[in-house]
């Protein structure tokens, strides 16, 4: 069955439910003192809280009951394989260490894909009650932001220049040494770096306050919920070969072609 | 004139409506484009916004109606001088890199000094709608947080060594060479780093979220707001050789005694 914009229409609807049966899961452990551990020792600091488990949970029961047929993939309870065109594609908490922290930046993912397209995106903020989606299809692409109600179309930036950007990475400790090098090279050209974002630095490109985001060792749940949300404002996402992001991975976001093709330029000899 | 209790609450009082007549002067213009210049070109990106000049404009008319004699001291318009005991400490938009982001981390900071001595402070994301405030004198101490009218009280939290320490500053690059070797030595022995969080970080140092703050080259108009605030739930901010931090520079502060004399011991070499 190909993919209409009123089965866009139907699934944006459903996201919106998704994110309001997180947001039952994880504010009430924002800012609470939980139990954290090491999911992913080796790399560091990456805590699996009750919440990322508890969320991810009610957003897979509810799709389990409204479209059993469909994949999911989850960050925490993993895949579900399905003959369906529709995988679902879950990060409960991006950004765990905002969580732990206190730092409202921390999001709840929610992706389609269909096939093998990411084609809707989510990327809520309930603490303070933001949303940022999108969808991007080949003949359908818009993005919106939705506070208290009220929604807004986001469009990304006109900044074609990495003199004018301002630029955003998690942390600057995401990068290998040659990515670090290259990534180094691209900030100091631009007019403003900031940090710490996770996923809610996709959601502020696709509204046109951030030019840049230049990231790596991304999960593969961590990105495909953004794309549509960066492509969907007019924004450009590929891996560090121009390629697509949706394995994760190098990923590098840019408000406008001409600014891609300048920061690509520079993570070439990175590349992987 | 010594202070009284009564007269913390009177000021307290008054306060709130100096923030949110600030509210009314940023909140318009954050994530709108406005025209942003450099005010320390030298010390590299350091934006004042209209946004900025008119919040502080709004709190100082307040003040000079309200309380004609009292001193101010501003970050846009600043000294003015005064006999009385007290000195408002006014920064309007504290992390303007944040605001031009579009990062709902900035703030904007009130004080007020009776003599030499910061005795009260307050917070303020109006975005997200948080106020963090405090009170220190040498008989009284609180801080509470509010949100949708609700208050609750703030107490540090009781981490009491590096190990088990979040630990922010605004960004490694406002180290000098010495400093930053400092900063990194101590860094590495914590739990976790965050960065881009400006004074909202000690609001959440305050609230227990965080557990110390490492930063330089602050102004004291950026850090008098924050003593109370951070005093008044229980923990200690210092510069780096212990003592007084009211006039900016090189500013410490931890949730415990413990804490602080841990990262102390190691800034000692840096300290200036």
């Amino acid at each position: 069955m190909p993919l209409s914009n009123a089965d866009l229409d139907t699934f944006t609807a459903f996201t919106e439910r998704l994110s309001d049966a997180a947001r039952q899961e994880t504010l009430p452990l924002f800012r609470a003192t939980l139990a954290v551990d090491n999911k992913r020792a080796r790399d560091g600091f990456d805590p699996v809280t009750e919440a990322d488990r508890n969320a991810e949970k009610a957003i897979r029961a509810l799709i389990e009951e409204t479209y059993p047929d469909h994949g999911i993939l989850g960050e925490e309870w993993g895949t579900k394989d399905s003959q369906s065109d529709y995988t679902w594609v879950l990060d409960p908490i991006d950004g765990t260490r905002s969580f732990i922290s206190g730092t409202p930046l921390w999001t709840t993912l929610i992706g389609l894909r269909y096939q093998t397209s990411p084609v809707l995106g989510v990327i809520d903020q309930c603490f303070i009650g933001e949303r940022f989606a999108g969808i991007s299809t080949d003949h359908h692409k818009k993005a919106w932001y939705e506070r208290a109600g009220v929604k807004t179309e986001m469009f990304t930036s006109q900044c074609r220049s990495l003199k004018d950007a301002i630029i955003t990475c998690t942390t600057p400790e995401m990068f290998s040494a040659a990515e670090h090098t290259a990534y180094r090279n691209i900030e100091a050209k631009t007019k403003l770096a900031r940090y710490s974002m996770d996923a809610y630095g996709y959601g502020l490109l696709a509204m046109g306050r951030l030019d840049l985001v230049i990231e790596s060792d991304l999960q593969s749940y961590d990105v495909q919920p953004l794309i549509p949300v960066v492509e969907g404002a007019g924004g450009i996402i590929t891996d560090w070969r121009g390629e697509s992001a949706a394995q994760g991975g190098q990923v590098i976001a840019a408000a406008t072609p001409e600014l891609h093709a300048e920061a690509l330029s520079l993570l070439k000899s990175a590349a992987t």
